[in-house]
C-alpha cells in the first residue's frame, strides 16, 4: 500500500542483500521510520519489541530471522539456536510458530552451504504468499461489505467497526480485515470505519487510523469501550477485525477487548466477522478460552503513553499512581458461537469445525 | 477520607466563606491541588472541565454554584440565570438538574436578602446527605462483598471488577461502589479490585487508583477491554459501578465502557451490581437506550492524554495522526437484564420497575 504516495511492503531483504528492512511500527504514527534488521537477534527483538507487529508480519520476520541467522551459521545447531530464539518471542500467534516450522522443514534437509540461499528464496515466498494471501481474504470479505451496501439501499456508507490493527501493517501486504476495506473503497463502495484505540499499544489510534488516512478511507477514532453504544444505536453495519490464533472450531484469538466487543455486536444483531489466512489456524486446539495461551506483556505498555507534545517532540507520560499494580493482558479469545463467520483466503465460512473443515479439508 | 493520612472532603466551603474549596481532579494523581471556586462561572468551568465530576459531587458543586451567584445576585433573574448557566454544563448526569430543583424550590419563595444564606445552608445540607446517603449504599454493598466472601469459602480475597471512578472523589465522601468496598477493607474482608483505566479521561487509572492507594485497598489496573478475559478465566466475583443516571425500570446510564462489561459479566455468570444513591434515579424515563441523552465530548479527551514524563513533569501529549476523526461518546446505557441488583441507600433491589418502586414508593 501506499505511504505518502509510494508503494511499500511492511518487510523487504535490503538491496545489497544481508539485511532486512521494516517500518518501524513504534514510530508511527509520529515518523515514518525505516529500519534495518541485520542479524537473528535484532530480528526477535524486532518482534518483541512490536517494531513489527500483526501475526503474518511476525511470520514473514521470523522467516527472515532465520536467513539472517543462517548466513552467520548454517549448522544444524545454528538452525535450532534461531529457531528457539524466534518462536520464544510471541507466545500466542500461530503464525510464529506455522512459519518457523516452514523454514525448519525446508532447509533442515539441505547441505548447510545451500541452507542460507533457499531460507531467503523461502522467506521471499511466504511474503509474495502472505500478499496473494490477503488479496484473496480481501474479495471475499468485499462481497460481504458490497451486500450490506445493497441491504441498505446504497443509502450511505457501510460502517464497519474495527478493533486493533489488521491491516496492511500487520501484514506483509494488504492486511486482512482491511484488505476487505480497500478493496471495497477502491470499487466505489462508500465506506466509514470506526476505529478502536486499542488499549494498551494504541494500534488503532496509531496503526490502523493511520493506514487509512493514508489510503483516504474515511474513518473516526473512538476509544475500546464506545463500540457498544454505537451498535445500540443502529451505527454499526458489522464488525470486521483480525485474529492471531483461530482454533479448529473457530474461536478467535484476537487484541484484548475484541470478545466484549463482539458480545456487543451479538446483543445487537450486528454482523461480527473475522478475516484470517490459514495460517492462523491451530487445528491441535479446540476449546481458546481453555487453551490458548494468553500473553501477558509489560505493565508499562498500560502505565505508559507515547504521543507527540504541543512542542511536536515525541514524549512517554505515565498515567497511573507509582505505587499502583498494573497487569497487562495482551488478547482475549472470543467464542466461535459470537462470530457471524470467517473470512478466509478460501472463502467465508461458518466460524465451526465444520465450517473450516468445508474449506480446509480437515475433519 | 484520607489523603496523606488527613481527612478530606471532595468539595466544601472555605474557611472564610463566600468561596468554595474543591480538590482539582484534572491533576491527580500527579499532584494534589485544592482549587478555590468564586462564582458561578467559576463553579459552571468547574464542572464543564472535570475539575469536579461524579453525578454526586456535581449535584454539590451546581448547588454550591447557585449560591455563590446569589451572593451576587440574588433577583429572579439572577437565581434564573444561575440555573440555566449551571444546568447546561453536563447533560447526562441527573443529580445536577436535581440539586439545581432543590436549591430554585428553596430560595424561590424567600425575600432575597434571605435567599444567599438559605442557599449556603441547604448546599452544606445536600452534602451531609450524599455522605450519610453514601455510607448506607456502603453498608448495603457490605453484605454482597461479604456473602461473596463466604461463598468462596474465606479462602481469598473477592475479586472487585469497577469501571470509572465511583469513589469518594465522585461524591462529597466515601462513594456510591467504592463505599462498600471501603467499608468491607475496614472490616478485615480481603479485597482486591480490578480497576479498568477508564478511557478516555483515565479515571479509573488517575482517580480509583489514587483512591484506593491512598485508603491501602490493594488493586490492579488493567485496560478497559481485559473485563471479559478475566471474567473468562474466573478471576472476577462480581463488577460494582455507578450510574449517572438511572431509569425507572432499573437500565443504568454510566462511564463508556461499562455496557460491554455488563455483557461479559452476564455471559460468564459474574454478578454485576450498580451502586447509586436515589437522586441518580431518573422517574421520569424507562428506556434508558433510547431516552437518555448521551454527552458527546471534546475529541481532544481522546487524542491526547496527560502524564508524568520520565523528567518529572506533567505534560499532555497526542496519539493518533492529525488528520484523523475522533468521536467522544461519555456514557452509554446498560439494559436493566444485565444488571444483577441495584445497590440503594435504602437497600438492594433488582433492576427493574417493581424492584425500584419497592424500596422508593413510586410505581
Amino acid at each position: 500500500m501506499n505511504v505518502n504516495g509510494k508503494p511499500y511492503r511492511s518487510i523487504w531483504p535490503s538491496a545489497d542483500g544481508g539485511s532486512v528492512e521494516v517500518i518501524d511500527q513504534t514510530k508511527l504514527p509520529h515518523a515514518f521510520v525505516i529500519k534495518r534488521i541485520t542479524s537473528v537477534d535484532e530480528a526477535a527483538s524486532a518482534i518483541s519489541d512490536m517494531v513489527v507487529r500483526g501475526a503474518p508480519l511476525i511470520g514473514a520476520a521470523a522467516a527472515y530471522g532465520v536467513c539472517l541467522a543462517l548466513d552467520e551459521d548454517p549448522s544444524d545447531a545454528g538452525l535450532e539456536a534461531a529457531c528457539g530464539r524466534l518462536g520464544a518471542t510471541r507466545p500466542t500467534a500461530i503464525n510464529l510458530s506455522w512459519a518457523l516450522a516452514r523454514m525448519r522443514a525446508a532447509v533442515a534437509p539441505l547441505a548447510e552451504k545451500d541452507r542460507a540461499d533457499r531460507a531467503w528464496r523461502l522467506a521471499a515466498e511466504i511474503c509474495d504468499e502472505d500478499v496473494e494471501t490477503n488479496r484473496a481474504i480481501g474479495e471475499h470479505g468485499l462481497k460481504l461489505i458490497a451486500d450490506l451496501y445493497r441491504g441498505g439501499g446504497e443509502s450511505g456508507p457501510v460502517n464497519i467497526l474495527t478493533h486493533c490493527n489488521a491491516g496492511w501493517l500487520a501484514t506483509v501486504d494488504w492486511g486482512t480485515a482491511l484488505a476487505a476495506v480497500y478493496l471495497a473503497h477502491d470499487a466505489g463502495i462508500p465506506v466509514h470505519v470506526w476505529v478502536s484505540e486499542t488499549r494498551p499499544r494504541n494500534q488503532g489510534a496509531r496503526l490502523t487510523a493511520w493506514e487509512l488516512h493514508q489510503h483516504a478511507v474515511p474513518h473516526t477514532l473512538i476509544v475500546d469501550g464506545a463500540g457498544g453504544h454505537l451498535m445500540q444505536h443502529g451505527r454499526v453495519d458489522c464488525c470486521l477485525t483480525g485474529t492471531d490464533r483461530t482454533t479448529a472450531r473457530g474461536d478467535v484469538c484476537n487484541k484484548i477487548g475484541t470478545y466484549p466487543t463482539a458480545l456487543a455486536a451479538h446483543d445487537n444483531g450486528v454482523p461480527f466477522y473475522v478475516a484470517l489466512p490459514g495460517s492462523t489456524i491451530d487445528w491441535s486446539i479446540t476449546d481458546g478460552v481453555r487453551e490458548i495461551p494468553i500473553e501477558t506483556r509489560d505493565p508499562s505498555e498500560v502505565a505508559r503513553v507515547t504521543g507527540r507534545t504541543d512542542g511536536g517532540s515525541v514524549e512517554t507520560v505515565t498515567v497511573p499512581p507509582e505505587e499502583s499494580r498494573v497487569a497487562n493482558y495482551a488478547f482475549d479469545v472470543t467464542p466461535a458461537r459470537l462470530v457471524t463467520a470467517l473470512i478466509t483466503e478460501r472463502g467465508v465460512c461458518e466460524a465451526s469445525a465444520a465450517g473450516l473443515a468445508a474449506l480446509y479439508g480437515f475433519s
